[in-house]
């Protein structure tokens, strides 16, 4: 059994705390926010964000930077993707090199485009280093639902390591090395789930959703071989997994945003209205940057792109995707494992 | 321009009948069933079917079997699964070599375990064959709603030919020459669909469905590839994308029929309350014969068919789902792509 902390207390960080702590290890929520661990340690519940779910006495809450590091064993950091520098800054001073990092954040570093492990491993370079992710809603694991989730390290030892600590009867874990593919697919899901929204918006029905869902996949996983990437970790728990419950969940941000735009919003209306960050704008913004980089063809990225940024009509969107020269589905995919 | 004739007038024969005919085709729509027929061209509507969808004057309807063939370039087959066979011997006396079927049936035939082109083949060995198949709701489809489809053909030019016949600016159509991924995809997606409706009726969420979805299409796709499938084809519009359009829309009489068993009803409650044909319960028999011959390892399509035929408890096979030994996610798709 396992000293664990857990850096962020958001509704994904608290039901991991729950979930591990469920599997007998000494567990530490950490957050920021000295208000939120008051609240939580008076009413043992994390309101706003995990609501009617009890976080047991076993687990220890703390605001203090020092004692969240020091022991443990692992630490799992779950904080919003665009703090991720800036929390590991934080604890910097306190990390000893033989603490494992999880980490359960996901999408691209703005402007430098680092993948997170990338730049977990430019704060943290001496420590080994395991991604968890899948499709999960923390709600769901809170109530023990049954949930599966991928532990990913390019060592598979690391990641064995990891699925040991969080598997458990309703928790299932698999392992994959593929960690550029995980990282990729997590990160660029919200981009589809944004264009869902907005194909929902436009009246269109489930047939066109199911078309982007498809094709977009398409188009991350070619993006993905491009970066390095095992095709086939697109078609796992981590690709098409959480796309699903991503694209098709009401709970999504993404979708409700792509809704309104869908309906004839302006992207800043949308994000008025949503209130909550909408990770996948930026995560748009740098698939679209990606797909430059590493000169790859992403018809539904640039769409969205296009649409979000620079004020391109949606309806135009759409009628460009059904109108492009015709395909074989073959030729795509044979592409896609050649890396184009 | 081509004179095509539709044979079987449901919901789908119907939708793609309008599409043809806004193609400028010069298009039949037959049924078996006369009184079906005079009510259509009473109505010009196929009430119970396709509600509240003109069926232009243009789209010839009739009874007759000798008119519904002669002189017609294209023959599209939609029947369902269970009478492809002897709809395809009715007109045998008729038929010319030279003119080209296009199936929209989806299943395996029971005993045989034949794919539907197969059964085709034997009953016409001399015709051009091309199946046509995708996530498409016939009711979407009618009102001109974006949809994508593929023209499969293990001959590229006879899939490029129905392509091109059926293609517009709504309705995508992609080829692929894997006959056997695209059947396999599209028979097997409603044995996904009926788990999905299992695990919504006994109360579980997105994360489980994802889940099962998931694994279940990489289960169909390991069977697909030992019966001489590409693997890629499985991520496609037929693979993936006509998987979500049925696991998720509400229409879905597998997932209906599936949320009644998850709930507690036995086979016979579920089918009786339903009504309808659910093709998933026939597909899980297959798939589970087909798991046998081919001695690849199914469990999820094992499960169901304990659940369905076997009154196996629910709860104790998602149980055994979510704790078999621990497992790579890689290490599967590896499989996969050795076609074990």
């Amino acid at each position: 059994l396992k000293n664990i902390s857990i850096l962020g207390a958001g509704s994904w960080g608290t039901a991991i705390a729950i979930l591990l702590n469920n599997n007998g290890h000494k567990v530490t929520l950490w957050s920021i926010d000295k208000e939120q661990i008051n609240t939580i340690l008076t009413n043992r519940e994390n309101k706003g964000f995990l609501n009617d779910v009890k976080i047991p006495e076993e687990i220890e809450v703390t605001n203090d930077n020092e004692s969240a590091i020091i022991d443990k064993d692992i630490l799992v950091i779950a904080v919003p993707s665009k703090v991720v520098r800036s929390v590991c800054e934080l604890f910097k001073s306190y990390i000893k090199p033989n603490q494992v990092i999880v980490n359960l954040s996901k999408g691209f570093e703005d402007e430098s485009l680092l993948r997170l492990s990338e730049v977990i491993k430019e704060v943290y370079p001496q420590n080994k280093f395991v991604a968890l992710t899948g499709p999960s809603h923390a709600e769901e694991v809170s109530c023990n639902l049954p949930t599966t989730c991928v532990s990913s390290s390019s060592n598979l030892e690391d990641a064995n390591y990891i699925q040991d600590i969080f598997m458990n009867h309703t928790f299932r874990v698999y392992t994959n090395t593929d960690l550029v593919g995980v990282e990729v697919g997590g990160a660029l899901k919200n981009v589809v789930a944004l264009a869902a929204g907005i194909s929902d918006g436009m009246g269109f029905g489930d047939n066109a959703k199911a078309a982007l869902m498809t094709r977009g996949l398409s188009e991350i996983a070619h993006l993905g071989v491009a970066m390095g990437a095992d095709s086939n970790t697109f078609n796992g728990l981590t690709g098409i997994g959480d796309l699903i419950v991503t694209c098709t969940s009401m709970h999504s941000r993404n979708r409700r945003a792509g809704i309104l735009i869908g309906k004839g919003k302006t992207l800043k209306e949308a994000l008025d209205e949503v209130k909550m960050v909408v990770e996948g704008v930026s995560n748009s913004k740098a698939a679209y940057e990606l797909s430059k980089k590493y000169n790859v063809n992403m018809p539904i990225v640039e769409s969205i792109y296009k649409v979000l940024f620079e004020d391109y009509s949606a309806h135009l969107a759409v009628n460009n995707l059904m109108t492009r020269e015709k395909k074989s589905e073959k030729a795509i995919e044979k592409n896609m494992l050649d890396g184009i």
